[in-house]
């Protein structure tokens, strides 16, 4: 799952992102950090329907245009 | 700040949505709450850096340019 810990952290969550895609139905949420003091770069966590978390590239196309997709229902 | 309640919730968490744009700097982190079967609306949460939560309009222009703006960081 690659998350360090849950919650609001004082330090980076994510150890690495998931590099397939995740199809938009299998996502409950999907939680956009902004980087700052706490860790340098931006984080995007998704959470499964099936309950688990996993970090997202906030770069990759496909995670843009699954947030997209949830924005746009 | 029209949040019903925090965390995981069986219903919808948002009473309504803040109009006025937030800069994007006073933004800590967006979660974004795809509609299902315990709310038929998708719900944008924003925390802001000074702890408070607010609820944005997930077809507003600016949300989207907001949540755009973290993304390209």
């Amino acid at each position: 799952r690659a998350l360090a810990r849950m919650g609001t952290e004082l330090r980076c969550q994510c150890i690495a992102t998931h590099s397939k895609f995740i199809p938009p139905k299998s996502i409950q949420d999907v939680k956009l950090t902004q980087s700052g003091p706490h860790c340098k770069n931006v984080e995007v966590i998704a959470t499964l329907k099936d309950g688990r978390e996993v970090c997202l590239e906030p770069t990759a196309p496909w995670v843009q245009l699954i947030i997209k997709a949830i924005l746009a229902k």
